[in-house]
């Protein structure tokens, strides 16, 4: 048995104007808290904490994500992990959706709730559905004894400590942790990928943590509190990316519309011109995505096809790119790391951005409008 | 081989003030062309088109339906169909994002692509790429001898007729009918439903010309044109829905985006909780559609936090609901079907009122700024 020791003290604002500001600082912390003990002479070792055998994990036909808003999002990038390391296929639902649409649901499949309360109403009620349709049931919450972590088969705690901001940010990020261990996990137990390449994704996931440190660095901080504050007076925004920079448009998209109710829409941005380049006017903010190798120059291409309409554009790529401040008005450049790892990454600036539009705006950062922080109705 | 007739006087407005109003009307047609010939004493009978044997249907592990925009939400309409009627999970993707994702693909993936134009350059590479990789592939489109139906192995032509106006209306009508016919067809193969379900739902299909002309009715468009008209000044507008009217509710707000260029965005009525309502303020407008029987008090609940907050609701229901009409500011009523079909009736209220919207706006329908019609470039 673990014990947690959580107090009031731990969860008061040291220093920042707001919990949210807080918490977003202390995510290099959450990220090394959440990988901590886990990783053994190059290898993923969750064998205390899962009990899906090696012949277990081989049996999986199929993988189901379930979750709710930010951890909905990190359920999306599960998909791509899991798929790249497993090669098992993953579907992600929203749990509001998934009880009610007859999923597909047999003794092969594991059922993956997300939650960082661990008592989201629906996740839990999608978990209960599943189990009892007989599939093998494991959570990724921050909370020990919750609900959701009670009623699962195998829980991944992540250590993110407690989030009093409605707005969630540095739970996402463990919860990607999380989504990486366990998938790089059952990679090895399926030998799935090659020993070298399974070493290099753990090399690089410890390296997130101080990675992640450089993103909070003032000048890095400048630059995003600067666009910020210049398209705080639009009411209208667009995120756009492709694969997983298009999972990561989506929750950068959320966090703002939580706390700054400015009406943000994240697309793939391969999807644009199939209808919603139609609202790309002049002078349009529009957060543009690109640290994606594979997926670079499509998306550059989509970004001078918004740039073309008269997009304000705050682009984001991957240090040493000399490329992208070509086709937009801004850019942030992410440390260099795996496609994969990305996100933990890029979602840092999207936060931040979200932060200062609320703050310029006015608006309560750590108690948005008609919001709970945690979900406990349908 | 089978000959098109199809010329200039066909393609003419003939009286219709714009050609997309036109489209909206010739839905009753388009639905009837759809269904000819392919029903034959209540079942299904798709042998003249489909190569694929019983032996080759009961192979099939899994099922991509891969498209863009419009085509797209037919195939999330597709998802539920298809998992309903066979038991086949389903996996729907844009075509942009599909490529790059590494699809888990092999010889017992159906891929299904679905374009009007049948020229649509990333469903096309989808395509190709699927078809190298194992998969059986098959296409529903409109353009016979087109590109994607070329390469398909097996074609379901909609008989929707040339479709002029950019924003597709008849388009997606018949391309439900195709996905109905097929997934009827392969659950018929599979013996997966009982025969008299399937015989209701064959005989339900041929009801809906009939039930979409209904919609057309001048009382019933003037509630939509008279709601489209009091919210055209709004910048930003919300649709909601659950299960297969999400689905619906992502296609009439994609519609009323590329021509009214008013931001609209869809959701999952069950998600709003989880960040979206906090953009939910007095008057903003709210298209709220509650046609499915098993999430009907579920959807009402999630209608009643946003009228609490101040939204100003148009409903969309059943003939025969008098609860809604008590929770919302206006009310449309779709004819009575199966839940299943009701996709068909419930978008062609949502068309109007994108069509009313732009005309108040005073945009030009037929030719929205930025958009092609059929996107022949990646």
């Amino acid at each position: 048995v673990m014990k947690v020791h959580w107090d009031i003290e731990t969860a008061e604002k040291g220093g920042f104007d707001h919990f949210m500001l807080k918490e977003i600082y202390e995510q290099p912390k959450a990220i090394q808290d959440t990988l901590a003990g886990r990783i053994k002479e190059d290898k993923v070792d969750l064998s205390n904490e899962i009990s899906l055998s090696k012949e277990d994990v081989q049996q999986i036909e199929r993988i189901h994500f379930v979750a709710c808003g930010t951890a909905y999002h990190a359920g999306l990038v599960g998909k791509y992990v899991f798929e790249k390391l497993t090669r098992i296929p993953v579907e992600v639902d929203v749990a509001s959706e998934y009880r009610y649409r007859e999923p597909i649901i047999n003794e092969r499949t594991l059922f993956i709730a997300v939650s960082q309360s661990g008592e989201t109403a629906d996740t839990l009620a999608a978990l209960r559905e599943a189990k009892q349709r007989g599939a093998k049931v494991l959570a990724i919450t921050n909370v020990v004894g919750s609900s959701v972590a009670r009623e699962a088969d195998d829980v991944i705690i992540t250590w993110a400590g407690p989030e009093i901001a409605v707005a969630s940010t540095k739970a996402y990020t463990s919860q990607l942790i999380a989504i990486y261990l366990l998938g790089i996990y059952f990679a090895q137990q399926l030998e799935a990928k090659n020993v070298g390449e399974l070493k290099e994704v753990v090399a690089q996931l410890q390296k997130l943590s101080e990675k992640a440190e450089l993103l909070l660095q003032p000048e890095q901080v400048s630059i995003v509190a600067n666009f910020a504050r210049e398209i705080a007076k639009h009411q209208n925004l667009f995120f756009i990316g492709r694969g997983l920079d298009y999972a990561v448009a989506l929750e950068g998209s959320l966090k703002l519309k939580e706390i700054s109710y400015i009406h943000s829409e994240a697309y793939a941005a391969g999807e644009l011109k199939h209808g919603t380049l139609a609202l790309i006017e002049e002078n349009i903010p529009v957060l543009a995505i690109a640290t994606q190798k594979a997926l670079y120059e499509k998306t550059v291409s989509n970004i001078q096809e918004v740039k073309a309409r008269g997009a304000y554009v705050l682009g984001v790529t991957i240090t040493g790119d000399t490329e992208l401040n070509k086709s937009v008005d801004e850019v942030i450049h992410i440390p260099k790391t795996l496609d994969l790892l990305a996100p933990v990454l890029t979602v840092i600036p999207l936060q931040l951005f979200a932060y200062y539009a609320c703050v310029e705006r006015g608006y309560d950062v750590d108690k948005p409008r008609n919001l709970a922080k945690s979900v406990t109705v349908e």
